[in-house]
């Protein structure tokens, strides 16, 4: 199988391009990017040196359908959807790591992202690149939308308690927080090394794009389930930390008053779907430093860690759900749909457990 | 007018030793630690080498009562309570920076602190030390109990709505980020730096003891304004993350939905309180980068930032305030209580204003 | 007396403002910058809200003459030079803090600057920023160059020894590591925060600019004391190091092997230049975590401390000195020597002991 | 192959674990630690939930004989000593982790050790981990004492000037910047967070016990060139920074005034001996932000990245070189000796390259 990285010079591009240069089932035969042809992946992703021997190529829709079976797509937001249809109809299979093919609602997607969508007819043709909720569509898929960083995050520490109907789908409050690196690799003042550094910075309170996606797929597990008089709604705010990789997400919710809720209950809930997740792991501990997720113990893994704590006074439940942003959050993600894909193993070159401390 | 301050090795009563070192209204005469007798302050502050010459003592009542007018006691929680009485009995004045005094319910304070309180009969007599909240009763105060970190930077957020009773009560979640040197000076697996540091660490999801300070003084705002049916509900959760320094929370309220709510009347509710006083800045920029409080841009002084976003599709407002968990959060809200009490410029040594970037 | 700050957006110039906001002895009546024009100061340093309003505005020679009586220039290099001379003629003191007027010999300039200088008859006139060594000059002159911040922090380790003349000036070794505010307020792909945060970067490890300022101070010590036959050479390399603020730098240098060094005589050494100084504390315990200089101890202030460890088996001495850049390396020596050409107490708006742990 | 790690609880142990965990020639089967008797590894390191289920256990002779081919030794300077010698005549073939077997010199070890050896009869029977410069002894050796994480920083970095006889060798500077994880995983008040967070604190500046390493092998260099009067003489100093993983070695040295240099020399030198080595990489580039090796790209990898600036002017070179103290510069560096030995191929098991940014 062969497969290329389109845009593969920013952070989402250039560690797909990473995880695939070791990925036993495929070859990496094609990374392009507009400024920077034929210079080596290496110099600018230098803990590559010596080690690959890539160059980036000019893009075209020949070249892609020559050297590649499958593509993934890391150009920006906007630009994805006047790509996808050609790609398609090349016959190639597309990842694709924007948000432009994630809604299913075309008024949505305008919304949230101020502009008409290009290609609305193939929307529905697109899988929402989240393998633990979609894991049969995108068996059968030509086009992944790979799931946003954030969205995922709050998805996966979401989606259990939704899944049983235990909590109140109304106002769900989703507390993020997340490194540097989710900015891209464009430089920027709010980036710059003197500015971002040692603080918290409440950068997107409300009107967070991630939010229709959160708020699609949780909507999407209550309709499977035959509940279909609700709609999620969340209040989703995202802060910048200290840190160049890794999300946390801090999700409030309150319980469905109608329920006897105790930890049991709850972790029946979590194991229902995770316990065969080869990626996503309970941590809930009642000792330790670490009893619940932190970023720290995820950073460069395609592991995400959920975890909880109930607060019985409040009728609230607090999920935490920590991952890399760039790896269980996009190119990670994006690679496990293609292993379903292709019916490789689903761990296939993704199997890194990371390292402690760091 | 001396002062003193009892345990002045941690990292509150250290920070009162730096500002009340340069305080020009008072003269620092007497700092206490069991550990560092007959040490210099500055070989454990190494900031004031060449500049401060104070060494510690022992602390005796004596001492006390005859090298100072007023005692800022660093003591740890569950300590102070039995040492409060023979301070005031021998007349000094106390600003207490421990927790113990705090609460005014005992019940609450034993259900929190898991110990019976040792003398609950002054608990009456303290006032909260949040000078915005109670400036007048600590006018004629002799103890002040210096309000917690964490609770006084969700309360000064959320005040100015409370007080014109805008948001709903029951259900307020507080998510709040907190720097290292707030967990003091004592050393602990969890503030090793290898584990420290580069987390973001859910530490205390529910049952944090600041919860209930929160909820005492902003039930008690809502019954200055002869709301006397509801009581406050907080689920307050802290995270540890990557600064030495700083708190930012950040509180998700619900509106009361017979409010008809725009920006105009959030900004007035913030002015109404907060428009006279000397160190809360109302921080919402339409510009800009720091458009919200980050505590970035007030470490190391005595200013707390708040600010806010209205979320009109949830009926939700999100609140930030940043401070400085050792000044505005501890020492330096302690010496504007003092300032307060003794008649000084209430900004008498707390101007220092920062500096950018750091 | 009336003072201005040229081009005070940046970060030089911006902690200028900062310091003479609240300098005792001056008015701050002017700042200047050609893109922030009538914007507020704190817009772009915003830990000065609610506390200073000084407004940006159009830099013009007769504004300059008008409203100052002092300005403090703190253009890019090569841009000052051309300014100087107008500003001088128009009866103003300047304090300029590039690099333009710090060398003595326009030859050396131009080998290290890559181009000519345009004023190098005003050379000579005007004096090297550095009060320890140049307190008597500074006094009667009208133009002081202020010294760069890596220089500084070599020097004041270096100069004590030299004074006694008891190294081998041929081939000491600075290797000195600096945060990110070094590089300016102006963004570039070396200080994005992914890229800059966890990194310490060789970033110039020869034939950095501050080499030519440290040989010929140091060079001058010797004349001074009639050594005429020497230079000094010093190997300067400078790392980026994961910090926003401070410089350490390590100097190792060989005594001369005529000498029988011991403790006493370098402390006698440090002592003899730098006892009475303010601002330059030497700092060598045998005891406790901060033996030795550590920029994390003088953050914000205009401290610098200085230290040193000898290593008799290599006849080596190793000195450390740590400083603010923006502060002790920049601003506030700059403001030190007005303090000395106006008669103002010499540690006047300089004396804030920093904070600690930050 | 079947493999042991005794005292896999500390950074050392505990990273030799994860290397070992997915290693594919060897079996990991036992592993120890005093205090976690029957506690999963991942208790600890938290990263390898549900991904390693060993459990640590009591450590004996006649366990170890019984589990293990190998054992990788990680206790404490100064015990290990008296534990490889019955390990040894178990049969055992023992990875040291430990100084202790480092220096061939009993008299060397008690200068900087401060005790005696009490088995210096074994000194000479250990080959000194270091695969690139002993790889034929260590295919031989049943005791390898693997190099010091400075140490190897120093010597990768001098070791081609050294062999091409290039350099003074009587006063070599070395500069060596290290990360918290090489304090271990001990708790003190030096690595508390709010005390290491944001310094660069010179710790030891003289007499740092790598120092003994240091010279012994860059003198064995020379002796195996047959330059035999001389004996190498560096003058090390270890500074603590802002990180948690990773060496940077900045070291100064004079070139022999007899050689003609230049940078294709000095290039020849480094290819000479590195060209064909798997982990070392020589990294000099004229262009691009990470011209000279930075700790930021190879941590968690087993890669050491080398790389030289020349100063003609000081007729000096600056060697750079970069690694992480807990793989390159401890345990990778111990599983790579364990692959010479065991006749695997010599990258097995430390292929990961690392990710980019972090």
């Amino acid at each position: 199988m062969e497969v290329g990285v389109i845009a593969a010079s920013g952070y989402a591009g250039g560690e797909a391009v990473r995880l695939l240069s070791y990925h036993p089932n495929v070859e990496l035969t094609y990374i392009t990017s507009r400024k920077l042809i034929s210079k080596y992946f290496h110099s600018i992703y230098p803990n590559l040196r010596k080690i690959s021997d890539l160059k980036f190529e000019e893009y075209s829709i020949e070249k892609a359908k020559e050297k590649c079976d499958i593509v993934f797509l890391a150009v920006p937001h906007g630009i994805s959807q006047d790509m996808v249809p050609e790609l398609l109809e090349s016959g190639l299979k597309v990842i694709d790591l924007s948000a432009d093919f994630r809604l299913k609602n075309k008024n949505i997607y305008q919304m949230y992202y101020k502009k008409e969508h290009s290609h609305p007819e193939i929307l529905d043709k697109a899988v929402y690149g989240l393998p633990e909720l979609h894991r049969e569509e995108i068996k059968k898929a030509n086009l992944i939308a790979v799931a946003g960083c954030h969205a995922s995050s709050a998805i996966y520490g979401l989606y259990p308690l939704v899944n049983e109907n235990l909590i109140q789908v109304k106002n769900i409050i989703v507390d993020s927080k997340t490194g540097s690196s989710g900015s891209g690799a464009g430089i920027s003042e709010s980036t710059h090394h003197p500015i971002r550094a040692n603080s918290i910075r409440p950068y997107k309170m409300t009107g967070h794009r991630h939010t229709a996606e959160i708020e699609q797929e949780l909507t999407l597990i209550l309709q499977k389930n035959n509940i279909l008089n609700q709609e999620v709604r969340v209040g989703f705010s995202a802060h910048a930390v200290n840190l160049v990789r890794g999300i946390l997400s801090t999700s409030h919710v309150f319980f469905n008053e109608t329920e006897e809720i105790n930890e049991k209950v709850i972790f029946k809930a979590y194991r229902t779907v995770y316990n065969k997740e080869p990626f996503i792991r309970v941590v809930n501990q009642k000792t330790g430093i670490f009893r619940l997720p932190d970023p720290k113990l995820i950073r460069g893994t395609n592991y995400s860690d959920v975890g909880f704590q109930i607060d019985k006074r409040m009728n609230r439940i607090v999920v935490l759900c920590a991952l890399d942003n760039l790896v269980k959050g996009t190119a990670g993600n994006a690679i496990q749909c293609m292993n379903i894909m292709c019916g490789f193993p689903e761990i296939s070159g993704l199997e890194f457990p990371g390292f402690f401390p760091l």
